[in-house]
């Protein structure tokens, strides 16, 4: 009976639409939607764009997986399955409506749940435009502590997936949430071939300004070394959620339009919206204004919203003297129509950073929240870059691209995840926070496995006879010294093979510490035994550290072998027992080829640095303090917390109580100074033999709460350089933003912060500048903090932090983390001259992407290790030019042909006379060894349109602005590809900061 | 490019469907729905009938309208539009699921707002039984303080509108909400043709007891008098909600089934399911458990619901372990499942009355509150039922039936929301107290505008020329001493006829009371003069009250003209003036031919009783009392409220502080003793000429407050009678039911609220007998009370009451009404014999359908205008048989010749071995004068089925109540319609307190 039944329901429905024919096929089954088509925007009056849309967290306060399947719904908002679920269904029902979603991690969720016949259907509605993939990274990142690469990699995994799946391409940014606004990220969407970028959250001053001015749009130059990626900027109205009193999912007042029932209401509530959408109107200059109608996880109910804005939209259209036309609307349709009105806008060429939403609430916490988190990130974003260029370079002896590649995939989708806006900025619930690690944990391991056996397949590939290729391991925590691979060496006879891989397309100099438990080892490469030295660990009693210099070709490897080499102490191997320093001693004092640096005795604290070469001098000195967190006072109730930094007072207190205990070890590869105050605080300096700047490993935490009293832990640098008020930080790991105290350069500031104010995002370098003297200090870090100058000659950077009260931003528990971090700093001191940035991008580049070390064990010796396996390995035919960073190498998924190729100058235009940025010329046909080049074609940066086909809005500037953009294209022309048959190169040249992106087809030169 | 994309989607749509076979149909865009088709109920397994509901208060918290729309969802839930919406697309996007729907109030607005072509697919989904209406009333009735005719018109309304939609009949009673149920509503949805009644609250003893005993399922036989209508009666495990843990749409954790995702929970949560569904069903005797899905205003958001109850399904019957057959069901899915298991069935016989959820909470404050809302649903109750029937006697000059009908469907509707079981019981809020009065007055007023038009016309029949229709009006306050119709009279020279109804069947004879401006007038009609009697307006200085005795046709009316006899006083009119009496006077009597009363003069209370006829005298007084509203105490913090009467104390405080004031006027036509305290507490004992009742006017209200303390006002009676713990009260006006003090009849009662455990609902009559005296003292009364007989003797009726705190089930306010209520009882003082229905039946018909008055003016005098208009009129042939009432005659909408007539013999089969109630025969064709009847076709209760074409499921019970059932109709043998095509009669016979409904088919007479 019941198959009966559904056969008849279905006949129904067939019969339904079979008897329907195009022309009347918009009769659809629900009112409204056989009303008059709604026009496209009209000349004459206020167009009124209403943007339906989600804003789906990729985690905060639930999971990401929570948050899909909508778990504890009661507690937590937000289910997305409901919300494409609903959304989809209102779209199918009245062919009027439009809808956007933004994040893919959770479109892709949904999607492999559906139907093939439902995976048409709203394929159908993508290509109608009824719904839009806006933005369409994996999530919305965060702008400040996200490094460019993954900020990079996650744009791509979400436009792949769109590409893949609809063919489609997202036109418009759309970060309505993410708490301030990096220039870096204005410019990346540029170079994606967005048309604009859309944002939410700016600075109460500035906002202020902005609505009297009518100045809520302009034009961004992100990167003034870059023009050609400014960005047409729309600050919204109000922030990214329905105008109050229409929010009708969340029981704002629904339209009663029956005119059978009480509380008829259609003319109020349209007077009450036309007034709204009038004011919204009188901050923007052309006469289209977008409103957005959603927020947080909205339309899990998609009915609630979009029955009642047709009813909304049918009233004030139908009614003309409102003066408003109302349209179901996009971004996209938005700003075409923005841009269709051909007016010169003003150009901004500064950052939003930092974001404050009153007086007392700078959003400059989350700079450092949960650096373990942020440091975890950066570590994965490493391995991940690893494992996509070793899955293209040991290519020839892949025999399934693809299961390596769905192998990497779980990596890549977790790094996508955490470089949302609650993730790595450290802004979501301590759960959440585990959440994201295990996620990036899982991908570690999996991805760990394909290097694995990728790797493994290398070390045999000039074998003579078949080999097994060796197990291989890795050693996840080499920071905090303990490396389980190189236990094996207590055994003599027992070598440990140490394959290290280079993912700089430069050849590698640099020196690597790994932790041992015996002192009396070797070091080998091909070439015999190298000088390496032993050192005992000095915070711990446990095991000793090697410390030798490797060599690595570019995007390859070179093997050390480790071998115990029993009572013998080797020749080659200097053994350096750690001094405890007295007091009274005299200072002391590390020097190299490059540099020297005087410590003081009492306390190991560093009080000078010399340039060898130039023989400039600076006096300093560092102190780890603490600010006190507020919680509350009688200007405001304003907690610090997670994503505000509100100290009590204008001044940080000293952090080091008890008695600091100071060692040194100074050898000839590595002078070695450690203090060590307790197990929650340890600073050590290291001077490389042959290299310009110190490292200074700093472990902190667990922070000590037992006083009751959380702690936001900062190191700060007084110089006796001369700074001016300035100091510059980078934009992502890109260009050098400068900071000047207490100064905004678009409006006043008004002081009411004086700490937290000035305190901005670094990502991997920030420096201060001694301009008469034409001395700079410049600091490299391994992940985001933020940071200040908040006084002549000074630099402060935090480190860790931990609150004990929430910060009132949604996220509804204290930032009180019991973690520790061992976070590694490279300070170096050098001129001002025309190779200014050498000093420190490079360093950069390394500390970036380091040595990543794989280790294996044998029972053989060195030399006959390296004759059965390779030694070292290099996909590239040479050396990149000097400046050329491969920023991405990677295959694209299911093919086995195509790889995407990212080349990055990575010195930028800076302003300072002095200095000439080079355009770099590169052959990519060249480049590889083993595989011929068989077709390049040049991409937008996220891969997903051939950069030819895109035709990116043009937009009026200021003749200043439009001036400077050809002056600096006449002083650095580079052109796009240029392929030469007869030679058969693929010639490209790469301006300063420019990030170019290509799509290659290769065959193997094997075959 | 919009219409472009409209017709790509609309193709894409339909080549979808077009594509698609019949046979494929089911593989539908939506996972699961092309999983295997659920099986129907299986024998070896327990069938898990998941019942997918929603429960639509019409209005409680929120207005009907309000909750129909969704206003204020952030504070109250309900927005029915969205349930219909996304409920309706959720069925058609899987015929596996179903949905019942219960509150025709509700669907009707969503009906009306859908297009015709959504109207033909929910009309497939009602067809293929995806959508089932169940129970189908226009609200779900309150049990306890409704008018069995207002029952019986909210579910016609209900059912006419689903089956001129839909073509179908609903087969089950579904008030699983409701406050106790009563013996009436099983037995009138007996008559409904119901197959079962599912219920949902029952006391908290009890329900221990039928859990332990797996006695939720029974035979309830609901009249004695027609066991015919016994109905199969099922309580639900744990009320009507989602069992805890599966609410999917309010924050229970959704079923998790992606392996891709974390947190998969599929087994977790089927295990958790399994276990409740094999708890509810060891109290249940068939392999069958009904578990419901849905609460207050589910599936707002259907899709959270269906597409988890889908996962769980699925996951449960895809693992045979379990045990479980999950089913979308509905309750007649279910109740034919369990009817197949043919077990033999316990009967019950009593109600279930009162119903407490705990020892501190009886649920029988609501019998009272707002007896203002409850006197005027009444008052709306009678007029409803005299504009249908005169609809119908005027037919013959009402040239357009259908505009008629339509302005009476506002109270018709106004009506069926009243009966609401948050509405007339006065668990509401005061808002939405409001709001059902209003729509009451706005059906009031188009519903008398209606009858003023057919009045008019039928007062115009008769006359020799045209004459236009003299202006109607009503005065709709006459129990308060107002009548602006009559004020013209102190025009001398202009006459007031008063048209005088009767709706019942029989001739009346009943004095009418009406406020007059002046004291000199005469009453005639159209024979001349008749005696009638002035009183000066004993509580107020305004104005008089004229009393004389009416007689008027059955279903007719007749005029009385009052007119201004200037200075002449009449000899037919009695002036009366009252007596202040000192309390030094001798007792007042007051007799006439039935009876005889002795008040005390020293308080005009009542003091003895003598039933002049038989010579029985009882010795009685009464008193105003209240009890105090608990605020809670130390056993529990429960307070009294709208629904729960706690009283603080066992015994009543006395109520009367002031002092008392008596005026007595004792005139020939009515003696009347008032007793004054204060404008807000009046007692009036009005003793008519040749009537056995005593006739008591109180005026209660508002009840006073100044001292912060709330009050529940009782009237007190105390007798002579012996009563034994026993008295009797009627169900929804009908069947009486034997109370007995402290006692249940189907478990042990543990007495914790020694006051409020007895209080039962009192609809119309309560009456304490003395057996061995076979006296009985009965009480008739004019609006739905509570009362209780908690002494020998004694019988108590709470009249009003106001308490000051919420009482925590949801209302959310104090029950803090000030209103002021007159209301009318009748005393009737009888030896229980072979008439002791007709003492007090008759009437209670009197009083529940009391004579309609409806003014004009005139300057003719009497005689001029009786022999321009119509002085009386009567549709019928001939008075119906004595006991048996037209309970309603009314057109079917939308026809000119078919009309519903119900008629009903008042009295019952009592159980007293001395009375003997009669079968009436009678004559339908021969009924009226103006009509022939040209078919009469016999029909369910509401009207919507042919009876013979419903076969109820028949139930075994054990053999005594079989037995008892055969015996009764071995006594009361009544007949089917018996047609007679010689004579063109249609004989029925009506048993004991049966209704038949009938389906007549009429051409005019007169044409």
């Amino acid at each position: 009976m019941m198959i009966k039944q559904t056969l008849l329901l279905f006949a129904t429905i067939i019969l339904l639409f079979s008897s329907t024919t195009l022309i009347e096929a918009r009769k659809t089954l629900y009112k409204g939607s056989n009303k008059p088509k709604i026009e496209p925007p009209e000349s004459s009056v206020l167009n009124v764009h209403i943007v339906a849309h989600t804003h789906d967290d990729v985690g905060w306060l639930k999971t990401v997986d929570q948050y899909y399947y909508g778990y504890n719904l009661t507690n937590f908002n937000g289910g997305v399955q409901y919300t494409l679920d609903t959304a989809i269904t209102c779209l199918l029902q009245n062919p009027n409506r439009r809808f956007i979603y933004v994040e893919i991690a959770y479109f892709q969720r949904w999607w492999n749940e559906q139907t093939v016949e439902m995976q048409k259907l709203v394929t159908s509605l993508v290509k109608s435009g009824q719904l839009e993939f806006i933005n369409g990274g994996y999530c919305m990142n965060d702008e400040a502590t996200t490094y460019y690469d993954d900020i990079i990699d996650q744009m791509t995994v979400g436009h792949q997936f769109i590409l893949d799946n609809f063919g489609v391409v997202p036109k418009i940014g759309w970060h309505i949430d993410p708490f301030g606004h990096s220039s870096s990220q204005a410019s990346l969407f540029g170079a994606m071939g967005f048309d604009a970028f859309i944002i939410g959250r700016i600075d109460y001053q500035d906002i202020a300004g902005r609505l009297e001015n009518k100045q809520m749009e302009f034009v961004w130059r992100g990167s003034k070394s870059q023009p050609k990626y400014d960005i047409f900027t729309s600050v919204l109205r109000a922030m990214y959620c329905t105008p109050n009193g229409f929010d009708f999912e969340q029981g704002d007042t629904p339209m009663q339009t029956d005119p059978n029932l009480f509380d008829v209401n259609a003319q109020q509530r349209a007077d009450e919206f036309a007034a709204i959408a009038l004011e919204y109107a009188t901050h923007y200059q052309t006469n289209n204004v977008l409103i957005p109608f959603g927020c947080d996880f909205a339309y899990m109910n998609a009915q609630m919203y979009f029955k009642n804005i047709d009813k909304l939209m049918d009233y004030i259209n139908s009614n003309p003297q409102y003066g408003l036309n109302l349209i179901y609307s996009t971004p996209s349709i938005y700003i075409d129509a923005v841009n269709k009105a051909n007016l010169v806008w003003d150009v901004k060429t500064d950052d939003f950073f930092p974001y404050a939403d009153d007086p007392y609430s700078y959003w400059t916490g989350y700079f450092v929240s949960r650096p373990a988190l942020k440091g975890y990130v950066r570590q994965n974003s490493q391995l991940l870059h690893v494992a996509e260029q070793l899955l293209v370079t040991g290519q020839a002896d892949i025999p399934n691209v693809q299961s390596y590649i769905d192998s990497i995939m779980p990596l890549r989708e977790a790094m996508g995840e955490a470089q949302h806006h609650d993730a790595v900025s450290g802004t979501e619930k301590q759960v959440v926070a585990d959440d994201y690690a295990a996620r990036l944990a899982i991908g570690n391991t999996a991805t760990l496995n394909a290097m694995n056996n990728v790797l493994g397949s290398l070390l045999t590939t000039n074998s003579l006879k078949p080999l097994a290729s060796p197990a291989m391991s890795f050693c996840p925590f080499l920071n905090i010294s303990v490396c389980p691979a190189t236990s094996v060496l207590t055994n003599h006879g027992t070598s440990v093979p140490v394959i290290l891989y280079n993912q700089l397309g430069q050849t590698r100099f640099e020196h690597v510490n790994i932790p041992i438990p015996v002192a009396n080892v070797t070091v080998s490469d091909s070439n015999g035994i190298v000088r390496s030295q032993v050192t005992p660990n000095s915070n711990s009693s446990l095991g000793y550290v090697l410390t030798f210099l490797a060599q690595i070709p570019p995007l390859g490897f070179s093997t050390y072998i480790i071998e115990n080499s029993g009572q013998e102490e080797s020749t080659m191997t200097e053994y350096v027992e750690p001094k405890m320093i007295k007091p009274s001693s005299s200072n002391i004092i590390f020097a190299n080829q490059f540099v020297s640096v005087t410590f003081d005795s009492a306390t190991g604290g560093i009080m000078s640095i010399t340039n060898i070469s130039s023989g400039d001098q600076i006096q300093i000195s560092q102190q780890y303090m603490f600010y006190l967190p507020s919680l509350g006072d009688s200007a405001s109730g304003q907690p610090s917390g997670a994503y505000i930094f509100r100290p009590i007072n204008t001044y940080p207190f000293n952090y080091n109580n008890q008695t600091v205990k100071v060692t040194v070890s100074q050898g000839s590869t590595v002078q070695v100074l450690t203090r060590y105050w307790s197990p929650t605080m340890i600073q050590i300096f290291r001077l490389y033999d042959g290299v310009p700047y110190l490292e200074i490993e700093e472990t902190v935490g667990p922070i000590d709460i037992s006083d009751g009293i959380g702690k936001e832990v900062i190191t700060q640098w007084n110089t006796s350089l001369n700074t001016k008020q300035t100091w510059w930080t980078d934009s992502n790991g890109q260009e050098m933003q400068e900071r000047v105290y207490n100064f905004r350069d678009t409006w006043d500031l008004n002081v009411t912060q004086p700490v937290s104010d000035n305190y901005v995002p670094i990502n991997a370098i920030s420096y201060i500048q001694d301009t008469e003297k034409n001395l700079q200090l410049t600091f490299v870090v391994d992940r985001s903090r933020g940071g200040a100058s908040l006084g002549n000659g000074e630099l402060e950077m935090m480190l860790h932090r931990r609150t004990l009260l929430d910060d009132w931003r949604g996220v509804g528990e204290p930032m009180n983390e019991s973690t520790q971090i061992v976070t590694t700093t490279r300070v170096i001191f050098h001129p001002i001259n025309d190779q200014v940035q050498s000093y420190y991008r490079y360093f950069a580049q390394e500390l970036q992407h380091p040595i990543y070390p794989t280790f294996t064990q044998s029972n053989m010796d060195a030399s006959v290790w390296n004759n059965l396996y390779s030694g070292t390995y290099s996909p590239l035919t040479t050396d990149l030019p000097y400046g050329l960073k491969v920023q991405s190498l990677q295959w694209v998924d299911d093919t086995q042909d195509t790889i995407v190729l990212r080349l990055e100058n990575i010195f930028q235009v800076d302003g300072i006379d002095t200095y000439d940025p080079v355009v770099i010329n590169f052959d990519i046909a060249g480049m590889f060894s083993y595989l011929n080049v068989t077709s390049v074609t040049e991409m937008t940066l996220s891969s997903v349109a051939k950069l030819s086909s895109v035709n990116r809005l043009q937009w009026q500037t200021n003749s200043e602005y439009q001036q400077a953009k050809e002056d600096l294209y006449k002083l650095y022309p580079t052109k796009d590809l240029e392929i030469n048959d007869q030679t058969n190169s693929f010639n490209i040249q790469v301006g300063p900061m420019d990030i170019r992106t290509y799509l290659i087809t290769v065959t193997s030169n094997s075959i």
